[in-house]
């Protein structure tokens, strides 16, 4: 169901087997030996997208970080770095900026080094750390990221930050986007790859009114951010891939 | 999406806000606290559809296991119990029969004890054991577990027993079969009950075959047990509801 093939051979050249899988919470993580794929991290409400939006700005690099006592470190040691931590909806008092991608745009970013706070997306790093490449992406970069990952000749984990360790449907239902562009290029894909692109074809056509229905949406909502869920859910506006390099993200160079 | 209400006030009288939730996996039991849910273990293919099947038959009490040792040490310690293990599709050797359900028939369990091994299964109910109530569910006991459930004043935890502690299909299936029955009867659903919902509207037309898709279903073919996989397909054929007392599986009272 859902599962129309067509004959195209896969464009990657890549050997038969090659696996396309899919890694719903950062609890799974120790599941899978992660030194055998590139890695994708999703969390796209907000911290990829947020990223992917920076970094396609021109942000040199941006440092995730778990605690806003981290973020705050690198003021201390008088690194000359956009800070951006929030807490319940508010940007921390003495921070340049919050978690919103409104605040990546080109005039705040370009050229320079952001600190972003956010759990659950740093979470997905730090366990993904040892993995053959670690990308991010969010829809905003969705084809590109496609379009990089079948010219691959590796296995694909595609990871959900989700939500305190547990799923959520928003990064799964980008998982299951990437699943939908990739399923004809000869990978191997697993049950949760599956289920989130079933998933996918149930919302994608809008994405918004699907995803209106997540307890994580209402919360969002609550934090008066519709604005920033709707600037998440929009397809191809960017094309640069944010690369992990050491504990810092930067433009992938293609 | 498939998300349709009615106007039916809640048949089980209570309060508003008592969750149904659906863990993905036993490594997600962790993520809640079990203490506060009624759960209910689900491992489709096929221990908990040969539980059901056997408790219906008459089975004095059915005593999950991990491992084949363990089993076999009931026999040592000289109780008169039908041992049931296998290992890659065949009985092992010395003992009474293997986890088709085709074994549970009355002829040969009523009035029985039986020691079953099995992986996935025993780990949920290791993990679970601290719940208010651990129940046993699948496609046969389907409707007459749900009607115990609308009754009941507690949150409801689904536990998919999944494979080797990642999701799979048809567990996920199951779970969202379950909240299909539940879900106008006023209780708090979680991301992964709407995603398990959603799944089951694409499937429940034909659940064999949205499961061919399954890379479990292909590791269950290769063993033969195809007719298995049809048995635990079906839908409402028992009504006795296991539940665990100790380390006991028996008939839930009603």
């Amino acid at each position: 169901m859902n599962k129309d093939t067509n004959n195209t051979p896969p464009s990657g050249g890549r050997g038969a087997g090659a696996k396309l899988q899919v890694c719903l919470t950062p609890a799974l993580i120790p599941l899978y030996k992660v030194e055998d794929y590139i890695v994708v991290i999703i969390d796209i409400f907000r911290a990829t997208t947020s990223i992917c939006y920076g970094i396609e700005n021109g942000a040199e690099a941006i440092i995730p970080v778990s605690k806003v006592e981290e973020c705050s470190a690198y003021i201390e040691k008088g690194f000359d770095y956009l800070l951006a931590a929030e807490r319940d909806g508010e940007v921390v008092a003495g921070f340049d900026f919050g978690n919103s991608p409104f605040s990546y745009t080109k005039e705040k970013v370009n050229g320079k080094t952001i600190v972003l706070t956010t759990t659950n997306g740093t979470h997905a790093l730090h366990l993904s750390r040892m993995a053959k490449k670690v990308v991010i992406g969010s829809f905003l970069n969705i084809s590109s990221l496609c379009n990089w990952l079948k010219q691959q000749q590796d296995n694909i984990l595609l990871v959900c930050s989700g939500w305190k360790n547990n799923f959520n449907l928003e990064d799964t239902l980008f998982a299951g986007a990437v699943v939908e562009q990739l399923k004809n290029e000869g990978f191997k894909i697993d049950d949760p790859a599956i289920a989130a692109n079933d998933m996918f074809g149930l919302a994608k056509n809008d994405l918004n009114a699907y995803l209106s229905k997540t307890s994580h949406s209402e919360r969002l909502k609550k934090l008066g951010i519709e604005k920033d869920i709707a600037f998440c859910l929009n397809v191809d506006v960017t094309t640069a891939i944010p690369v992990l390099e050491g504990e810092r993200l930067v433009k992938l160079k293609l």
